[in-house]
């Protein structure tokens, strides 16, 4: 079992490389998960990492190589021998491979290269054709293909023969002249006769994804069917590759991570937000910062232009931020819900006048509940009932009655926004919150002076 | 391959059930995925539904039924006969059958176990005794058992004998007096030699969770390791189920969704979008905007208490907004990404100074950069620089300074609230951008008016 946090692993190893007790420190690192050493050795120096490294059982250092950082796989294979470097080249993934070059500076991935088969280094350099985020740059050629016509027995045979070197074998692939024509489990296989053909029970009705589509789109199929691995065929329906479920894992956390930042005005980043320094993460920020506060200009100059309304009543000043708060988080909550429901695939352009009447209805609800509330909130706690210079029951419904619009007008815009991004092919999370929220402000000022104009003539 | 996306197919069902032309639908099913058929049925009348489910082929039947929704299952087991019901219970997953006793209305439920086997029946209670979000919920006991002295040979009959009922064959548990000692995959049983014992190629050093350990936890040992099952033990770490990847990839998504809905001020649905209703919509969404309604009185009552302040200087409201924008955006930035990062586990407790340390400079420079921008958007875009009645290089300073410190102050309040949440054990993502929001305000306005005081002398 897991006996230690990475922390706790840390500092163990640590201590035992102080002590130079080699003979402890290779049965520790028997014990451990290569991808609990991995996180461990973080913070360690390079000839410390180098030397746990080489302490690791023969089957985990390709693990923990490959569960590293970019930072950390820099480190290993710069201190690698050529041999040690050889060796986890043939023993990862073509994807991981693919990544890892990706990764890498320059005059690394020349060593990487120099020190890889030519077949493979063929194969890496197919996979970075693909465009970034394309199911062709997620798979790897790494499957186990059978034939209609083989039995059973011939295909576990080739199993056991090719398997080692297969991402998955517990999916196989069937395919006729290059074309991918079934797939079979090894499940069926295990409970079949082992006469029995591959045609026989191979599944027909199979999902496949094409190398151009998103991945986003590839990781959302495995959500949808439940498999541990989906084929990827090229446009004439020939496989290429398989994507495994752990690869649509990593993409479905990114993705919601992307969307995240997106909607918190953040320009997506790559790393964790640990290992990002001062500037990356100020790099992120600093662009829709200055956009917003830039943008408020509308807000500025719609206040200036009431500047002589205001001066005659104050206290109206009081309220814009409470009005326009709650028309950005109407409208926030809404935007939110859409890009959300987009993402997942809940919510599609087609339903976009079902969402329109939704979104009416809650919002009328809403503004429904809010608006008396407000009124209450301003006649007693702000306590605009024992105003002497105005009228406060007026204000309060000034007040009360904007805020029943603005909630109206902001979920319009929220649901609307996103939709409309998606149609014109722009992000929809990036028409999230701040960006609604500067239009919002806009509007519900505009509401409030027009509301405040007709009641209390100003 | 999938030819009909799921509105076609629906459209092609609706049009073959309408001509009755059994056969022809017949033949549909046969080359559809069951998951997409669940799909396609849905607003179909009961009657027809029933009719479509009665001709699928048997072995995709039990797979709609799971993929199907609530309310989709309700009507299916409705017009089920006593016959199919018991088929259906039969075929599916114990934790499955869990999930469906907890979703359906009594009387549906009675009826539901009266069509199951004691056995199965137990088994089922079992697993609904466990907590909502912990790992026994989410668990299925059906998993392959092996014991350490077994050789490959027997351990592959016991596969063929059991396997059809368990959730996966892929990998084994290796149980000593039902205490779990290893696990061992099919394809390492697969290249051993068939008089292998299993103790031989077992793993020991395994990752297990325990019954009463957080879904969410769960979820990210998938994520960190990379397998397709991990175990679940019970205190005397006794084995007691396995959580298949499938389950993992679900809960990643509805934690992703929830964080989502709380950090735009959504009480957390269950449903999709398109399937809540409008006053279940409005329930989620009314406690937050009334609560940030009435909590934005202490912006009101800052703003009224400088009341003779601004009144002597009007200007200054104009850029109340984009004061309290910048600092609701700054703040929501670095509060966004640290509850990301909690949920991720990229970020941990005990790096809060180093997030504090890492903040406050990116705080700086976001500021050093935001604030120069301001006060020449202020003097030319504003025009304050050709203001006669004010000094307007005064009122642009007040503002740019003012933003400068926001920045720093929301970045500070964002960045330590979720942490203080985690800390006191309440939900980082409820502290999240509207609440911050809140504070933002009102500490931007009592800045903003601070430094219009001492600057401007008003």
């Amino acid at each position: 079992m897991n006996e230690f946090d990475s922390h706790e692993l840390h500092e163990k190893i640590e201590e035992l490389l102080e002590q130079k007790n080699i003979k402890a420190l290779k049965a520790l690192l028997a014990e451990v998960n290569p991808v609990d050493v991995a996180e461990a050795l973080e913070g360690l120096d390079e000839k410390d990492i180098l030397l746990t490294y080489r302490l690791l059982p023969k089957e985990s250092a390709a693990d923990l190589f490959v569960a590293a950082d970019p930072e950390f796989q820099e480190v290993l294979v710069k201190g690698f021998s050529d041999v040690e470097l050889r060796a986890v080249m043939d023993e990862i993934y073509l994807d991981d491979a693919a990544d890892l070059i990706e990764e890498m500076p320059a005059n690394v991935v020349a060593r990487i290269l120099k020190n890889t088969d030519a077949e493979t280094r063929k194969s890496i350099n197919a996979l970075l054709l693909y465009p970034e985020d394309s199911a062709g740059s997620l798979m790897t050629p790494e499957y186990v293909s059978l034939y209609p016509s083989m039995t059973v027995e011939e295909a576990f045979a080739r199993i056991r023969r090719d398997g080692v070197d297969k991402e998955t074998v517990y999916t196989c692939y069937v395919t006729e002249n290059r074309k991918l024509v079934g797939v079979v489990s090894v499940r069926s296989m295990l409970v079949a006769a082992s006469g029995t053909k591959i045609s026989e029970i191979m599944h027909q009705n199979l999902i496949a994804v094409e190398t151009t589509d998103d991945k986003e789109f590839v990781a959302s199929q495995f959500q949808k069917y439940g498999y541990l691995a989906i084929p990827v065929v090229d446009r004439e329906q020939r496989l290429v590759g398989i994507v495994t479920i752990d690869d649509a894992l990593e993409v479905m956390e990114d993705e919601a991570t992307e969307d995240i930042e997106k909607m918190a005005a953040i320009v997506p980043t790559e790393k964790p937000y640990m290992k990002t320094g001062v500037f990356a993460t100020y790099a992120k920020r600093i662009p829709w910062l200055l956009l917003l506060m830039i943008s408020a200009t509308f807000t500025s100059q719609i206040i200036n232009s009431f500047e002589s309304a205001l001066a005659s009543c104050i206290v109206l000043t009081g309220f814009i931020p409470m009005i326009m708060d709650t028309g950005g988080n109407a409208g926030g909550q809404a935007s939110v819900t859409i890009i959300r429901g987009l993402s997942l695939g809940d919510v599609e352009l087609r339903d976009v006048w079902r969402i329109i009447w939704k979104e009416v209805r809650v919002a009328i609800v809403c503004g429904l509940t809010v608006a008396p509330v407000a009124f209450l909130k301003v006649l007693f706690i702000d306590r605009m009932l024992w105003a002497t210079d105005i009228n406060g029951i007026l204000v309060a419904l000034v007040v009360s009655i904007t805020l029943m619009f603005t909630i109206v007008v902001s979920k319009l815009i929220g649901c609307t926004l996103p939709l409309l991004a998606k149609k014109i092919g722009f992000d929809p999370a990036v028409m999230a919150s701040p960006f609604i929220t500067t239009i919002v402000d806009a509007l519900a000022l505009l509401l409030y002076f027009g509301v405040a104009s007709s009641i209390l003539h100003i």
